[in-house]
This record gives structure tokens, C-alpha cells and sequence, in this order.
């Protein structure tokens, strides 16, 4: 697998070849990859970067007419919007992790917390591997498939990671993963347990990830899901988009709140709504989209409250590792939707992130990583500066699991009282 | 809520009163308690021990027909097969954390490891709380809700009081859970983080139950899930039996291995199909049902060996504390089942059950806990020794999540190697 990878110093793209080998059907309904920024094309394949400007590439599609029917009669995963994405008709008979289609819970006890009329949490922490990543990731691996790759491979966060070596196993491709050494211990293990080829490396994601950019530049073969494939992993995230509107009955939300870490996910659940708007299957209507960082790494925060058009990168120092990408790939993108929508981008310190843990455990029953405390913070937080209406429709995204950052609230909970086993005792504890 | 409790000693148990301020339909379908031992019937309420022979109390029903439509037209969760089950029909309209309808993999890389023609792999791992126990949370809060209970309480091995503290969370009713003091650490924290009211005990999960039940007799109001409302409780379990078949096409597997601790799912699960016969929705067929403990606490095991009919209670001393309950409350109708339905008992070492979690995950992608460790590690020997046929189609059923467990395998995985971000360094691991 050759990749047009754009690497630092070089002036002249080289020109993707059109893939040999491609069974008819391989990406469904796509029809090229497009520059998100000149709307140059090149043919579908191992590609990520415009050949003329460098440009992030994007998969362009011709859509038939779908309908709201069509898709219920789907399965309960992300495969009911297979004529939505980059692969096959027949793609549900190849072995993969089956995500999605996860809850949409009426949060109603947190929106009394916080002041809101209606509120929604997209729970995707009960995915396969329990972040909304094994939804990219098996778009990611469909793409592998067709273009016949030899190994499946991702620099990660650690979810990334747990998704790929999941879904890798579960296939029968190898795969190799790339992680900051200093990652938490349950993200850890619960890539090993997948994978013989756990790589941990000396330095932060950002590091990390710019060392996949060389191996997948030098290595033939190699399908790094978030790098050369990264145009057909990235339409996964619309799956969210897709859900929240036919699970709220086929409409779109007012609000949104979501997370942002290179912020793919976010502009996908924008480019979802606006497709499904398009094929008439929703109601044109506007929409806020909000993100949500942690201060420790707000590049996007930082660059929207300071009005500019570009991201300036960070290094990353918080609890939220998950979202500790100081060098996002789509953050100018994210700033144009929350500015074009008028949402915005908002970001919450550690404390804020575990508070936001534990009050969307005890408010809905939901035990979030990191992440979804960083969005369940700011979503308070957005409120309280009156940047979020209160009266309108909002969910917010849960896009990981609280047992993969234990420690974040490890010190913080705990048994109420440890007694022996009387009922004299337990009445002791005045818990009666 | 009164309680009927047989405690030790006790010789006439007293005899339940019909429940004052039921709404009609509180229990949906259902029609009375009946005892699986002299088919004695009560009132539905708070009861579980027959009045006349300290049976236990088991839910009947009067179904009317359900066709398959009717059911697949439901929610992708248990709620699509609320007619079968003991609640409102407007059970979905109370909050609940919306458990089940979890995957059913075809499990082809595992079958063909052990030699099996075809497999698959009920995981419901990816419910909300990542164990099935949120099946029959959910039903009995909605016993709870009914019989306007005012405290939601368990004893637990730690899957059940995540369960209860969540879904307790989200209903917006108070929790008390007690947990033995020696629990898994993950399992504490995912159970704290939703409830202020986590209680740890000195001793095993037996004393932790007795305790219970003692609490459960003494206190007004009281629904403790797997004590006083476990007849409602219990029924949850029905619908992976309901889910198994409905995800084969509407047709009962030929094979089903499935864990036990109190027994009480493997017992439900057989209780589903049978429903699914009687109804017409299912062919009859023959079925064989086999059971898992691991060998530090197998009383069940023990007994269908050596041809018991009673299960003689043991000190449990096993990684799988999931499943460490030495005395077991349907041990006895386990036996009876596994029996009848040609199937078996079988149990395997803390290091089989290590090694069978590092199967499922290499082979499937799925990340187990113990529990389903010790359920793969027995479908091996049952395999190996002859027991199961390996030309007959197969379920297994995955209950629970590894992350939970983490340190029954944290320190036999890891990375492969540990790198400075270069590709030179990269190279140099041979793994490339
Ligand atoms: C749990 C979780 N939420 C959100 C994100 C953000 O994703 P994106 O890079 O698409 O912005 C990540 C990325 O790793 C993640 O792991
Ligand atoms: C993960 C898991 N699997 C299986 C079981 C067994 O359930 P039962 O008591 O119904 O036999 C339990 C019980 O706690 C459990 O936590
Ligand atoms: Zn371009
Ligand atoms: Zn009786």
C-alpha cells in the first residue's frame, strides 16, 4: 500500500495512482476522495493528502435514495447506514467488532441539575470495546480489507488503540499499536490482551503520531487507520450523527456537545446532519455544534475565544488524555462549524473534568472516562456563561468508559463504611 | 414492603398478604408467585419463599400470543420482549438504564481454535454497566417502582452492585449495596462513583448474602433485588434466552455454556426457551444446557460428578469472584436442567480461566472478565473431554467485562516494546 503522505520539507505531493485490485462495490457509494480545501479529486485508496495543495482528503459519495425504512429494517449496529458509508453492500458478512446503534438516554435528572429543558446523552461507552472508536475503526477495517493490507495499525490515545487490536483480532490482520508510554494501565492492557505488537514510545501523541506518519511512508502494506486510511476512518464518526437524529425520531437536535481531540468526530456529526438533510430523511433546521476540551489541552478553545483562524499547537498536561492532542489534524475545521452553527468551544480544568465524572454517574447512572467528564463539565459550564440555551433540545456526546481511567476517581469514592457481617453493625453505620 | 424471609430456625413461614396500592398491570402479564417446589401460589409481591414448604417463589404468567413481528417492531433492548416479562407495559417511559439486545458474534476464529463447526458468542459485556445483571436490574426496579419500594438494595460479587447503584442513579431511588470487603478494586470504584451507600463487609459473598436477607426481614421498604424481589429479578435473565434465539433467525441453538453462581441465569435461560416453544416462536428441538464455575468454587460442578442431587456448600477461594458463591440458591435446579437436557457441569483452574480470558480477546476481540474466562476455559474442556458435541451449533455466553478484573491478566500482557519516537528505533524491534 503506497501512501501520498505530506511530510514536512518535501514542496510537491506526489500523484496517488488509482488502486489495481479493487473489487467493484469496495467503498459502496463513494466516488473519489476530495481536498477539503481546493475540491481537487483523486481515486479511492491509501491517500490523505491533496496531491495539489496538501489539503485534508475526504470521501465523496453519489448517494441513491434512501429512506427512513430501509434503515430500520438494518441491523442494531452501525451497518444500517452502509449505503451512507465507504463500504460494501455485503460488508456485515466480513468478521468485524458490529458497533454501534448504542443508547440515547433522556437525561432528565441531569438536566434538572444543571437548569436544562431536554437533555440527551449519546452513551457510546457501550461499544464493543467502549468508545465510539470501534465505530471508525470498522470503517477503518472494511477499507484495509478492500485494499487488501497486510497489517492494521494506529498511533492512539489509547482507545484508538483498544479498538484496533480488537477489531484486528477479531478480523484474523495483524496489527501493531502505537501508544504514549506514559498511558493509563487499563489502556494499556486492554490493548495487549489483543495484540502481540503493543508499541509503547517515549514522548506524547503528538510525537507518537508523527512517527506512524513516517512508518506508514516507509512501510508497504501498513493501513494506519487514523493516518493514510484516515479519509474512510473518519466517516464512522458520522454514524453518531445518524443515530442521535433517527433515535430522537428523525430529527435533528438543537444543540450538540461534543469532545475534541483532533476533532474528526466533530465535524463528522456535522457533515452527518448536513447529509441527512440532503437525502430528505430529516427536516433542514438549524443546529448548534459545541466542543469541549480540557484545559490542559484547549488549542481549539484557545483559538476560538481568541477569534483566530488557525490553531496554534500546544504541549498537553491534563487528566483528559484521551483528548491530549496538542496538534489537531481537523481543528480549523472544528472552529468553522461551532462558529458557522453558533455554538462554541469551550474547555474545563482536571477538577472539573472529575467532578463531571461523578455527577453523570450519580445523575444518570453513566460512568464516563475522562473525556465524557471534560463534555458533561463543559456542558455545565456553557450553561452557566449562557452560552448554551437552556430551552432548547441539546444531547451531549459520552464517547468513552470510566473503568479505562480509574484513577481519575479512584481517591475520590469509596465504600461508605466496612463492617462485619451483622446487622448490629450495620445500623451502626447509620446508613439504615 | 414485608418480606417473607426463611430464616434458620423459623418453622411455619408466615403467609404473604396481597399488596395494597398496586396499579392495575404492575406486573404486566404475570399472574401470581408460584413455588418451584409444590407449585403453591401467592400474590405477586415482595415474596420469595413459599408459605407452605420454604420453596423458592418463581413468576407465572398468562401470555397472550406474541408474534415475531410484535417483537422486532420493540426497542433495541430487553423492553422488546417486555410481554414475557413482569412489568408495565409502559415500562419504557420510567427511566432505566435500557439493557440488552447485545451482540451475538459468530465466533469462527474461536471454533475453529477448538475444533467446533460452528460458535458464536452472546456478549453482554456491552451492556450499560458491562455484565448481563443490568437484564434483571432492570426488572426488579420496575418491581421496586411497583411496590413502591423506597430503598433499592443488594448483596453483590461486584457486577450486581454496579448494576443496582446505576440503575438506582438514573430511577432517582436510593441504593444500598454491600459488597464483600475483599472485591476487586475496579468493581468497588464502578460502584461508588453511583452511590453514597457502599457498604464492604468482612467476609465472603455468602456471609455478605445472609446478612442481607437478615436486613431484608428487618427493614420496612426495602427492595433488596436478589432477596425479597428476586423472583422479579430473576426473570431479567429470560431475555438472553429470548435474544439467543431471536438473533439465530428464531431458532434454538443445539449447545448453550453458560456460567454459574447462584445459578440463577442458567436457569432463566432455559425457562426463555421453553416460553419460546410454548408460544410457537420457536420450533421444538432438542437443546443441551452445560454449566461453568471455576474449580475454587464449583459446589455444582462437584455435585453433577458425583451424582448428586443436592450441592453441598463450599468456602469459595477463586480469581473469579464474580462467581464465588459456595452456596449456591439454584444449585439445585442447575443440576436438574443440565441433567435432563443431556448437557453438564464443569469447572476449570484459576490459570484455565486466565488463560481463556487471553483466548476469547486473541481469537475475537472480546476483552473478558473472569466469569468469562472460566466460561471459555470450559467450553474448551467440555471440548477436549467429550462432553460437547463439536459438530453442533454453539452459544457461549460472555457475561461480564475485563476491565473489571484487570489484574487477573495485568501483569502476563503488555507492550512488546518500548521505544524513542523514531523509525530507526521502530526497526529495531523486529516487528515491523
Ligand atoms: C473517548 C474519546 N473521546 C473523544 C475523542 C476525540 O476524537 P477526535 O480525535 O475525533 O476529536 C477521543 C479520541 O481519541 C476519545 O478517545
Ligand atoms: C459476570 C457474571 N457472570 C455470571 C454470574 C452468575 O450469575 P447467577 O448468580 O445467575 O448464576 C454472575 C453473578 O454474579 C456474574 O457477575
Ligand atoms: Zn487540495
Ligand atoms: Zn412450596
Amino acid at each position: 500500500m503506497s501512501a501520498v503522505v505530506a511530510e514536512q520539507g518535501s514542496t510537491t505531493p506526489s500523484t496517488p495512482e488509482a488502486v489495481a485490485g479493487l473489487r467493484p462495490g469496495a467503498f459502496g457509494n463513494a466516488t473519489a476522495l476530495s481536498c477539503r480545501e481546493c475540491g481537487h479529486q483523486v481515486a479511492l485508496g491509501p491517500f490523505y493528502a491533496c496531491p495539489e495543495c496538501f489539503g485534508p482528503l475526504e470521501v465523496a459519495y453519489d448517494f441513491p435514495a434512501v429512506t427512513r425504512e430501509q434503515i430500520a429494517a438494518g441491523p442494531a449496529n452501525i451497518w444500517r447506514y452502509k449505503a451512507l458509508l465507504p463500504v460494501p453492500t455485503d460488508i456485515e458478512q466480513s468478521p468485524n467488532t458490529e458497533p454501534g446503534f448504542t443508547r440515547l438516554l433522556k437525561a432528565d435528572n441531569l438536566a434538572r441539575e444543571l437548569g436544562l429543558t431536554n437533555l440527551w446523552v449519546k452513551d457510546d461507552s457501550t461499544n464493543p470495546t467502549n468508545s465510539f472508536k470501534d465505530r471508525v475503526v470498522a470503517c477503518a477495517l472494511s477499507a484495509a480489507r478492500e485494499l487488501h493490507a497486510k497489517v492494521f495499525a494506529c498511533p492512539s490515545t489509547g482507545n484508538l488503540a483498544n479498538a484496533v487490536a480488537a477489531a484486528g483480532a477479531r478480523a484474523g490482520i495483524k496489527t501493531v499499536v502505537f501508544i504514549p508510554a506514559d498511558l493509563e494501565k487499563p489502556k494499556q492492557v486492554n490493548s495487549a490482551v489483543y495484540t502481540d505488537s503493543l508499541v509503547a514510545v517515549n514522548g506524547n501523541y503528538d510525537d507518537v503520531n508523527r512517527l506512524a506518519s513516517e512508518i506508514a511512508g516507509e512501510e508497504e502494506g501498513w493501513a494506519f487507520v487514523n493516518v493514510n486510511v484516515r479519509p474512510f476512518y473518519a466517516e464512522g464518526s458520522k454514524t453518531l450523527g445518524y443515530e442521535i437524529a433517527e433515535q430522537l425520531g428523525w430529527r435533528l437536535p438543537d444543540q450538540v456537545v461534543i469532545p475534541v481531540a483532533s476533532g474528526s468526530q466533530l465535524t463528522k456529526v456535522d457533515k452527518a446532519f448536513q447529509e441527512l438533510i440532503t437525502l430528505g430523511l430529516v427536516e433542514d433546521k438549524p443546529y448548534r455544534i459545541f466542543g469541549a476540551q480540557a484545559t490542559g489541552c484547549s488549542p481549539v478553545s484557545a483559538a476560538f475565544k481568541d477569534g483566530h483562524q488557525v490553531v496554534r499547537p500546544v504541549r498537553p498536561n491534563t487528566i483528559a488524555k484521551s483528548l491530549a492532542i496538542g496538534n489537531p489534524a481537523d481543528g480549523v475545521y472544528v472552529l468553522d462549524i461551532c462558529r458557522r452553527t453558533g455554538g462554541a468551544v469551550e474547555d474545563v480544568t482536571d477538577d472539573e473534568v472529575r467532578e463531571g465524572i461523578l455527577l453523570l454517574a450519580r445523575t444518570e447512572g453513566i460512568f464516563t472516562e475522562t473525556a465524557g467528564g471534560t463534555t458533561t463539565g463543559v456542558l455545565k459550564k456553557l450553561v452557566e456563561t449562557g452560552q448554551l440555551d437552556p430551552t432548547l433540545d441539546t444531547v451531549i456526546i459520552n464517547t468513552g468508559m470510566g473503568l479505562k481511567t480509574l484513577d481519575a476517581v479512584a481517591d475520590s469514592v469509596g465504600p461508605a463504611a466496612t463492617i462485619d457481617p451483622s446487622y448490629a453493625a450495620f445500623t451502626a453505620t447509620g446508613l439504615a
